[in-house]
């Protein structure tokens, strides 16, 4: 029985067959729900209101959720409540996974081009009865490389190519490979990726004059199959066909994304000629449909960890027939490419001096350049600032809690787009966080003083919590972060702190010689440099020395897509790096209990 | 409305659907009929009888093709005649495109061993917390070869790979390349193919030992589609899947010879590392799915000429998961790269002096060397000498007519496997030729002499014509060649002759300086070189400086799989060769019409 599924506020119509879930439909209709648990009922942040229509009954794990009272008033997960006749539901801003800032800003560095394709306009003599050269022969003499080598891709369409164009027409070309032939006049276009457990940022580039011609951001949509890089390991071990799964929905991804860069400026995926994309390990692995199993397990072995050039046809990706897609280097299971991206990308290389960089996200990598060596480690930092884990925690959307300031006893808050604030995005989590300790009534050990806060600190269900703003306030939602939401921030800020102090024992370097410290991520823009050292997250050092350089694994790859000397750089700089082990360092459990306090 | 559809004599018994041709069903239950027009009722050589059951009437096709009375019989056209109830279907072994003579041998010429790929057995230091390099880098290391290069198809399974055999294994290695993982112990095979128009021969080799494990014939399915080169050319631009339809059918005709030659030797074809195949640039072009429209249409311009390393995968073969295919370059649109193959495999390269070599099939391509010059040329020489185009031709299958002897007015035939007569293949049909002309039955112009040939010489419905084998002396069934049978023959031996006398004529040499003749092909094998002169396809030079080399484009392909430097050599060969273009040389007219007399 097909029954038709009404979304608010956006009015999509979708049909649906009898038990489907609300979230298939949602889906159906293009509509991105946020699902950290992949569907599984648990994360209870696919929470939809059904306005009218037959529905299943609330289950256990809306019960658990959203509580009996929600459930009363049909606040229900899209996950779990099964279609059973014409339905509509209304999806409120914090449910969706869409719309939300994805930040694609960061440096940009000039580099030196050398792009690894150009685009050579020829004109071929045209063939008689008395020259009967092939066509790849005509072209290779053409271009003056008479070894061209013609990968399969293009041979398969080079001749009616070249007649369709009457023998002139754009060689794209390699070294010595032809690319792609496109009509007179077609400059070579390159796309660079960063390609985060969260989010993607994607860009369009002119290779031969090195400008950023389109940006975009988009959720990564494995983000339905795990929140994180461990959810999605499992996710491959789970079901035989996941890894495909995580591999396609990826690709699918960027090649649309790839297509709606090239719509805005008005050109086509296939004059795109090369491309360069960068991801932790695991992204990495994922992308190109590598097995994960071993990168999961103890010792966390990647398959590969050199630069890689593969062709896009095999990945998936829908470019010039023969485009490469560039991977820059892993240096170990928990420390990728998009760190070495970053590393390229913040500047952080040329600085000189004792430089500390943080690239921080769900695991956050860390790297120390300190007398002529480079140290690197990863933490496993956790989603926390992406808003997960948090009660009220929510992806940096409209209507987010971006900055808090309480003042004289008085909060202050900013939301994105000034809308009602529907939930808190990570800098507001660090504020909050912050400001409360600074006013004194949070405590360095986390724990909330009930008799402080004018009111706004009281015992909740599980404890203390901080009202951070009241119904009243906020147009009768009321937004409160929890005693155990500080704890999350502790554990997450202590897992940076303690990779910091590791690094800096490694290097026999004290906090204080640090000369400048990088911040990159979508999180680090955002953040306040001074609530991240008031809790203790980053070294107590001038604010001068800090840096935010943005998404700066993004402008690593564009810098790589522009440069093949670049590319070439970061393969010693990889080889370089001495790879720090968290785990098995004896002063870590000390270290870490210490890093847990606010300072 | 589903019906059984038997066939006779082997006893095949397949389903059909209510309207299905009787040609389709036979193709169900894997009985190749001799459909050399494709199916469009025109050739007349897929005959079946209708033995029982209800089939649609006799089409105009079919009354053209075999007449009234055939017709009559039940006797019909397989591609023309539809199902419409159970059937019993009589197939006589003269429709059968199977159970022929296909001929793999050739010379083995021993070549030093430089395959492209080794069998390295290789154990991996297993991975511990200390020792987190990747899988890739482990491997790379233990074979020396630290910048290792891993197809994404190799790396796709490579953890679980060096895991199942608890990294000891097997690596297959292609200069820096890993080609695949297999287990301890396994040597690299290699496959070696010669992709003729109409037959197929390919040899599973060991790339260590340079022995040849098992060789096997198979037709070209694309038979199927087009008789010849110019007919498959045509099919390709008549129809929009017509490209794909003849790659796939030839792709997957050899996946399945490899697979049985595997099965012969009890190997996988995961074990094949490196596959050699060479065909005339029509083939080539097929195969890879080259356009070949501009190969049809003059100037005849192949696409490329190039020698090709491809990833076998993309060709479609499932070989080793990184294993390439070589295919040697092609001369020009008719002289590809099966000749280049010859010239190695014939031995011609390595005699000395004034060489010509034929590589006789439904084109033929000839070679002349002398005096530090080569030059080669293409001769549309037919399909007759595969026994198509003749009344009773045939292919070499059991039953066709081998061998010819007129003795003192005496007819003597020799049968292949002394099955009774059904046909002349094409040895039996240039020994007809010759010895009628010898006995003076037939006078150079190609006349048959009434008054001759006691009895056996009498006035057709189209002519004069010659009674091979009477239905007395043939238990029924009669065999004639008639004058446009001997027409058909002095078109072919005649346009070999004027490719050859035109070479002569460019090099300034006379047939009597030549040192040696080189024969190759199939019906080159089987061929009696005295007849070829009696008719004047060869030049009236003493037998012992003919050679009969075989099947010399397999022995080429074999020798360039098992030797990389052979490869290299025949590219320097390929480029020094001058191609001539026969239709443009002003003495072709007057040098073909001499050509067509019988001597």
């Amino acid at each position: 029985m097909t029954f038709f599924i009404d979304f608010e506020p956006n009015g999509r119509r979708v049909p649906g067959k009898d038990g489907d879930t609300i979230l298939e439909a949602a889906q159906q209709a293009g509509i991105m729900l946020n699902v950290t648990c992949g569907g599984e009922g648990i994360c209870g942040h696919c929470v939809v209101r059904v306005m009218a229509g037959a529905v299943s009954a609330p289950n256990v794990n809306e019960e658990t959720e959203l509580g009996a009272e929600q459930t009363r008033e049909d606040w229900r997960l899209a996950c779990q409540t099964h279609i059973l006749g014409d339905v509509r539901v209304h999806i409120p801003p914090e449910s969706l996974a869409t719309a939300q800032r994805t930040q694609t800003e960061g440096r940009e560095i000039p580099v030196d081009l050398h792009p690894a394709v150009r685009s050579v306009e020829v004109r071929l003599p045209e063939p008689t009865i008395k020259d009967q050269r092939s066509d790849a022969t005509r072209l290779g003499e053409t271009l003056g490389i008479p070894d061209l080598h013609i990968p399969l891709s293009v041979l398969r369409t080079l001749s009616n190519d070249l007649r369709e164009h009457t023998f002139h027409a754009c060689a794209f070309v390699r070294d010595s490979t032809l690319v792609g032939i496109r009509p007179p006049g077609t400059p070579a276009l390159g796309f660079a990726v960063d390609l985060g457990t969260t989010k993607l940022a994607g860009y369009l580039v002119d290779l031969a004059s090195g400008q950023t011609l389109a940006s975009a951001g988009a959720m990564n949509p494995q983000i339905a199959y795990g929140e994180d890089v461990m959810a999605r390991i499992s996710h491959t071990m789970s079901k035989p066909e996941g890894g495909e799964q995580l591999r396609s929905t990826v690709v699918a991804a960027l090649n649309s994304m790839a297509g709606e860069l090239c719509v805005q400026v008005k050109r086509s995926m296939r004059d795109i000629a090369d491309a360069v994309v960068v991801g932790n390990t695991a992204m990495h692995h994922l992308f190109l449909g590598l097995p994960v199993r071993q990168l999961g397990l103890a010792p966390y072995l990647p398959a590969e960890s050199a630069a890689l050039d593969l062709p896009a046809d095999q990945i998936g990706l829908a470019l010039a027939p023969a485009a490469n897609v560039h991977l820059l280097p892993n240096i170990a299971g928990f420390v990728g490419a998009d760190h070495v991206a970053m590393l390229l990308g913040s500047g952080m290389l040329e600085h000189g001096g004792i430089v500390l960089g943080m690239d921080i996200g769900t695991n956050t990598e860390i790297s120390l350049i300190a007398h002529g060596k480079h140290y690197a480690c990863s933490t496993a930092s956790g989603p926390a600032f992406e808003g997960a884990h948090i009660r009220h925690g929510m992806r940096a959307a409209p209507g987010a809690i971006e900055k808090v300031v309480i003042h004289d006893g008085q909060v202050l808050l900013q939301t994105i787009d000034n809308q009602p604030a529907v939930g808190l995005c990570g800098s507001g989590i660090l504020d909050v966080v912050a400001q409360l300790h600074r006013a004194g009534w949070l405590n360095e050990r986390g724990g909330l003083d009930l008799s402080r806060g004018g009111g706004r600190i009281r015992q909740g269900e599980r404890g203390a919590e901080f009202v951070v703003a009241s119904a009243q306030e906020n147009g009768g939602r009321e937004i409160t972060f929890s005693r155990s939401d500080v704890n999350e921030i502790q554990l997450a800020k202590g897992a940076m702190r303690t990779g910091a102090n590791i690094l800096l024992q490694k290097a026999g370097v004290s906090e204080q010689e640090i000369d400048a410290i990088f911040i990159a991520g979508a999180f680090g823009t955002y953040l306040d440099v001074q609530s991240g050292i008031d809790i203790g997250m980053f070294p107590c050092l001038p604010k001068e020395r800090f840096q935010q350089v943005g998404n700066a694994a993004g402008s690593g790859a564009r810098m790589a897509l522009l440069s093949t000397e670049k590319r070439r750089e970061v393969v010693a700089i990889a080889r370089r790096v001495q790879y720090v082990e968290l785990t098995t360092e004896k002063s870590f459990p000390s270290l870490f209990a210490k890093a847990l306090m606010l300072e």
